[in-house]
């Protein structure tokens, strides 16, 4: 089980660690011993939309032999959106069995083409931008799978989507304990 | 008003950016432009208990000259709790009108010496450990304050404890803003 975490100049961080908390905890918590995970990036200098730093593991590197590829939202996202280099670098997340976003994370995802068809969720106020600019047949829940495709709603929807994961990955007893561990009472 | 978010070895990444990402947009959200924050650390090298990198913008300096202070928990706490020189560090905290903490973190404020006697809270599994060690008055709530100590419980509590921040520094109007923005229809 390999993930790659994307991470993109003036993203969120937040929509970033709320998802790899809960899927890092499968090894942490020794869990799911065998999973493993890099952190992805196309330029190597990497700061969140506050100005912290996060340091790739990888970089410009093809994105397809991974499991699960996660790709956050952020305010980067307007520029990346018309960034055919970055567009072409994601896409080479195509064969992979899963591919998730937080936020307008889903626009990456969506202008990468991977959204066509298909029904997906992004911040609330992205709702109207993301049915025309790629296709996608937008629906107003925390969490959306369809396929390859699984989407969350707005930023903290990072936790909801993390457990949602774990769930689908390893089942619901797990995924109850690492919300346990997690403190988290709220979501599904 | 100037923030220090402390960060450490080990320590679990979303007790730092669930209080990070809502205090932080204070400012990327032009709400409270003259805040202020530092990633302030004991140690040059700060990795969390999955591995990812974060780099302090201060290291080993004073923090006496913060409005807010933040500490995260995590495994790192154990041997922190331990270590002479990292509490004196975080002793040099002491001036601060407000020190916070998110799960084992309490553990941390409270060797230092700034629990005794106060309400507090932490990672329920850690209830039991944080009264004797600490002198704290444990309570079962998601936040605690008292006096100059704002507590959080486990993990995910991260993101109550920044949304009431918000709101005991500019009130109910713009934290709801900062709600909203962060998709959370959770917590109080």
């Amino acid at each position: 089980m390999r993930i790659a975490f994307v991470i993109y100049d003036r993203m969120t961080a937040l929509d970033f660690i709320g998802v790899y908390d809960p899927l890092t905890r499968l090894r942490t918590m020794d869990l799911l011993p065998d999973v493993t995970w890099e952190i992805c990036a196309y330029t190597p200098e990497v700061r969140d939309i506050a100005g912290l730093r996060f340091v790739p593991t990888r970089v410009g590197e093809s994105l397809g032999d991974y499991d699960l590829v996660v790709v956050p939202g952020g305010f980067g996202t307007r520029e990346l959106a018309e960034d055919a280099g970055f567009l072409a670098w994601l896409r080479t997340a195509a064969p992979c069995p899963r591919k998730v976003s937080v936020c307008s994370g889903a626009r990456l995802l969506g202008r990468a083409g991977f959204l066509a068809g298909k029904r997906a969720t992004t911040h609330p106020d992205a709702f109207e931008e993301l049915r025309p600019d790629c296709g996608a047949l937008v629906e107003d829940q925390r969490v959306v799978e369809d396929g390859d495709i699984v989407t969350a709603r707005g930023v903290t929807a990072a936790i909801d989507l993390g457990l949602y994961l774990v769930e689908r990955i390893v089942g619901h007893a797990i995924q109850e304990r690492i919300r346990r561990q997690m403190d988290y009472p709220y979501g599904a």
